[in-house]
């Protein structure tokens, strides 16, 4: 008996959902396949809109079939709809919960989690998809560029950064950010801006003063409100006069990620291109280690899938999985030293047959006088 | 055997982990108890930040246990790490993922799932806690105001609303209230500003243009950027010069709403609040049906509980659960009827002892000039 697909998550959450679904939907609903078709079950407070919005075939009316509005449970009401469809056989998501899973289960429904993606087409981006990373990464450039505006307009005084007569924190910097990531349709959560030590921890968010003389990270990653794409890319600035190693840390990052854009196509195994980046480091004596309660050096993968979620299929790190074509990945080299700072360089790029294009744009200028 | 509480989520999309954690961490990792103690185990990239910044006693890096950097599943980690531990026996919450389940059980762990919260402690509010949901109200309610302006301003021209220039639509005001709500520390996802028969599919967002004497409900759930928690307001706007059916329409569900209130206090049945607002709106001849293949009338529960989540415990709808003193609830009766459109009005409240304390605060004056 052929497997049906079958998932229980909001698509405002579920990246698998908002696939599947076309639409967002804030509360948790199941949709399932049946024959090819698409369906939902779904509370009557959403069931006009998803008819008319939505990729959905068939809408079933949750309050309908329970007939007990608001008192029987989601699983309940799906079970007696799977028995009434005659459908009784699923594969479910990863992240499919798993109180869902037993109740389903205890009413005799045979479930298969899936240990793979669910939907692996959603590796493979459409053009339309790629189309709308690239949007996503316009967000982030208009980012940048308003970013490296404030640090051009800043002053140094005391050792401090002052931007339009306070000084120029990270909480302030991000602030003017959203604003204009919200006027390109985007918004930016959780947006990485830590200068100094703090960016040696590469998902520490960064507060307090932004530092002259200091190495800064800027991580961008604007999901689109209309569609939910991402974009994700990265940039090191520095607002004064760095120093040769400042210079020579930035340098290498760059070429890092340079080598491993040009390494990028259709086929490649992506443990190569990560591990091409993690020799380049250690040729130009950059090491990782585990020092002082603390890692040091590249720490984390050379990149990551983006598409409805941020960090989804395929990997670019030190599993062999191959990098299809039309795929879209991150290509994010970093280093991190204590005491020196971090510099992270990241462009997103679509894999194609013969090499990486570009789904990003942004100039690598990190020095800002 | 005492079971501890295991989790395996990202605390930017579980409101239980980011209550437990108290800190975002945007990847899915596990997280325990301990003997009383709260444990997590993540990736170096996180711990150096968690250690930190976190609730977590004690940090575990699941590249020292894994010793194959990125290669070993998180389950199998988790596994080693619980054996080591001494640790067997779990209970984990209703979401927590399929697949990590069956993987932990398929190593011998014993893992109940919870079908009630993990942390029914999140029903009810520390002062702290209902503080932080009135400063995401304060957010809204400084919306409402900037959206009261922008009508005030708008000039009624040949059928449309015309505002600086331009159409006034859906998507100019509510970038105007984004700016607005970021401005306070939150972002509003969703935010449903819907007029004319788009408020009768009561999770429709908006559309298009705003038009004139017409019933405009405007759905504002504010999150706090720093820390996660929600308000939830609708307050209901007319710009021009409402018929006397939606004069009757808004005078209904503003009295349903303020008897609500009136009822909700520490140890009343929730059933018995939604009760009473179903029986006003037929008093006054507002009848909820389905007709031609949409629903009319009040066909939501009358609210919800606010906190981490926007939807949360307890629900204040046909359920028979008693309030608890110090939960957040919503009070959000509204009737829609197609052809004369919707009528919403919210607030979030405080359950007391003797009654029901506000935590949100913006008038009821809907009609616009």
């Amino acid at each position: 008996m052929k497997r049906e697909t079958l998932l229980y998550a909001s698509a405002d959450s579920s990246a698998d959902m908002l696939y599947f679904a076309k639409t967002f939907v804030p509360d948790a609903f199941f949709a399932f396949t049946r024959r090819g078709k698409k369906c939902a079950l779904v509370h009557p407070l959403e069931i006009g809109r998803l008819r008319r919005e939505s990729d959905f075939d068939e809408c079933f009316d949750a309050a309908e079939i329970s007939k007990k509005y608001f008192t029987l449970s989601d699983a309940d009401t799906a079970a007696a709809l799977f028995k009434s469809l005659k459908l009784s056989c699923f594969r479910v998501p990863a992240d499919f919960p798993s109180l869902q899973l037993e109740r389903l289960r205890s009413k005799g429904l045979d479930i298969e989690v899936a240990s793979e993606p669910i939907f692996p087409s959603r590796e493979v981006k459409s053009p339309e998809e790629a189309r709308l990373v690239s949007r996503a990464n316009a967000a982030a450039a208009a980012c940048y560029k308003a970013l490296a505006d404030i640090l051009a307009e800043s002053k140094i005084s005391s050792g401090r950064l002052v931007w339009r007569g306070a000084a120029l924190t990270s909480q302030i910097a991000k602030y003017e950010l959203e604003k204009v990531a919200l006027s390109m349709d985007a918004e930016i959560k959780r947006t990485i801006l830590a200068c100094g030590d703090q960016a040696c921890d590469p998902h520490c968010e960064g507060y307090g003063d932004i530092k002259p003389n200091s190495l800064i990270v800027a991580d961008i990653f604007p999901r689109l409100k209309s569609s939910g794409y991402y974009g994700d890319m990265t940039r090191t600035f520095l607002k004064g006069r760095p120093n040769s190693a400042q210079e020579r840390l930035v340098k290498t990052v760059l070429q890092a990620q340079k080598n491993a854009i040009r390494a990028v196509k259709a086929g490649v195994v992506a443990s190569s291109v990560h591990g091409g980046v993690c020799s380049y480091f250690e040729s130009k004596g950059y090491f990782t280690e585990f020092k002082d309660g603390a890692w040091g050096g590249f720490f984390h993968g050379t990149g990551h899938g983006v598409g409805l979620d941020i960090h989804e299929a395929p990997r670019l790190g030190l599993a062999d999985n191959v990098l299809k074509e039309n795929s879209v990945v991150t290509v994010e080299p970093g280093l991190y030293y204590r005491g020196l700072g971090g510099c992270r360089i990241e462009d997103c790029v679509l894999v194609c047959k013969d090499g990486a294009k570009k789904l990003s744009k942004y100039n690598y200028d990190w020095v800002i006088a």
